[in-house]
């Protein structure tokens, strides 16, 4: 399934807090840098059309395809799945049908994974699809998955986790053989729960074993102690978060430490040019674009609260995915490791003692 | 249980990496703060003896006792549940005995969250003790917990929990009224697992409900949006370490920032009052010593890795959990708790369909 240019991404303009403005801008910036791209931008044609109207260069790129409804952000994923003229769902579909090569939306969540799930499935050997993305760390950059797709995991589910992270810093780091950590509570072979240890044994014995860290912790992930952290989708959202809002905490107490005297002011002026690049270096729009892998298609999301500029780097995010055939070496990798005593699904361990 | 000056805190002089020299410099500066706490200093007499002479004046608050053992930070609990001579042993024996009034230890964690439990046991009602401790945060100090006590926790764990935090809130940060958060990976009503959705809808119906706030996400705890937040064990202790590991991340590159050049060296100069603040309220030093709450008696653990600064503020954390009768306040707030229909421990949702 060799995906050459020109291709065409699919693109949900009704998604995200400030659709479809902003995701009208974001494709103009991304029609920019990818001049051989064309999009089919799926929403309501009429507030559509004098948008594209305004980046005329953009709307050359762009074919435009009507859909009457909208899914909003709060709309159940099993409400989403019964809106059949949805734009999230028409940009889906288009990439069911092979006109497209991947789908960007900033739409709802549940509802993008639960859709592209029914309509584009998964790959064959893969249980669930998990979100992934890349955060900055103190190494370079790292992948982080699954960021919030899958509430609960097993140890199997774990496993395919660590063989797509794999794959994705492969394509999207350059990497040959990235290194991989499980999230745990503590670096010892015998902390946290037998999923974990599960997981754990099965990659140590599988071909990308020799890659396979063992066990890290929260701190590991902004220290880049490995390329890839793999976790369940509630552990992966909260730290992704976290880490979101440390960063964002910081930020805004070196404003006000920059803001409090004539002396500070200054200071600020002498070291900008470093401060400026540390912000754009950490600059949330720069990991825009969370991948949802093991689709037999190319699905991105980006932040709903994103701007143009971030909406632009989760297309480029769904371009690399297409151009580096994502997804063909996702398979290759779970060819080998499909031969592996992968478990039934082990359950979380739980306490029933009754309290005292 | 009134405990008033003098009292003596039970000390674990051998744990922590830097043991047994750092706890003897963090006990010396607690004295000087603490004139009238008495310490009682357990582990290897002759390694001490000569520590506490260059310490004079605290020498004189310190009654030493000699420990033949010392547990190591990768013992494992069952193991260390066997050492009758450790000195963490020892000190946490003089709390059960009331012979000391709480106890401080900078060592293996799981060894004393499984000494406590066994020796001096958890209060009526509490089916698990929880390890708790301060950090920062845009709108003041947080509360967060479990940060690491217990890996897997049901709904009625998370309830406890919440009255725990209640009244850690009030009795540290002093609030009449705290508002108490439950982290989960959206704030919606129908997000997370049916665990999180039970404990929300008891707390709601509890006496705490005016405070309770809902599900906060992972962004929300450095953002302030409640004074506690309320989490299982195992996001608890990722959350933290991941948001401390962004913090000195961020920490790192501003150093780097404010090496590159002259203009730079001299902007830190200008803004050196500023970042001297910042430094001084995001130092992790400031938030060292979590309380292990829920238990018959007053258990604080050190980050093992501190210094004598950060040792002597984890005894600061206990004076104060002494000096409010921290205990009698959670049994008084598990009281009015304790008629509310908390059910049977729920299980965690597991998924069994076979992988497709």
């Amino acid at each position: 399934m060799a995906v050459s240019p020109p291709f065409t991404l699919a693109v949900d303009a009704m998604g995200g807090d400030h659709a479809p403005e902003m995701v009208v801008r974001g494709v103009a910036l991304a029609a920019e840098r990818h001049p051989h791209a064309r999009f089919l931008l799926v929403g309501d044609e009429e507030k559509l059309r004098p948008l594209l109207r305004r980046v005329k260069r953009a709307a050359a790129a762009c074919t435009l395809r009507h859909a009457s409804e909208t899914i909003s952000s709060d709309l159940k994923p099993t409400a989403a799945l019964r809106m059949r003229a949805s734009s999230m769902r028409i940009a889906i579909d288009a990439v069911a049908t092979g006109e497209a090569a991947g789908v960007v939306s900033a739409g709802n969540t549940g509802a993008l994974l639960a859709l592209a799930k029914i309509v584009i499935k998964t790959l064959p050997g893969i249980s669930r699809p998990a979100m992934a993305a890349l955060g900055p760390s103190a190494r370079g950059d790292v992948v982080m998955l699954d960021l919030g797709a899958n509430v609960a995991c097993d140890a199997r589910n774990l496993v395919e986790f660590a063989v797509m992270g794999d794959v994705f810093a492969r394509t999207v780091l350059g990497l040959t053989a990235p290194s991989i950590g499980l999230l745990n509570v503590g670096s010892e072979e015998l902390k946290g729960d037998e999923r974990l240890r599960q997981a754990a044994e099965v990659l140590r014995e599988s071909h990308i074993g020799p890659q396979f860290h063992g066990f890290v912790e929260g701190h590991d992930i902004a220290a880049g102690t490995t390329d890839v952290i793999v976790t369940d989708g509630f552990t992966g959202n909260v730290a992704l978060k976290t880490g979101e809002g440390a960063l964002r905490l910081v930020g805004a107490l070196l404003r006000q430490v920059f803001s409090t005297s004539l002396a500070s002011r200054i200071a600020y002026l002498l070291a900008r040019p470093g401060l400026d690049r540390l912000r754009e270096w950490l600059d949330p729009r720069r990991y825009n674009g969370a991948v949802l892998i093991g689709l037999n298609g190319v699905v991105v999301k980006s932040h709903g609260g994103t701007d143009a500029q971030g909406f632009a780097h989760a297309i480029d995010v769904a371009m690399d995915m297409v151009v580096h055939h994502f997804n063909d070496r996702i398979r290759e990798g779970l060819s080998r490791i499909g031969t592996l005593k992968v478990m039934a699904p082990a359950s979380v361990p739980v306490d029933l003692r009754p309290a005292s």
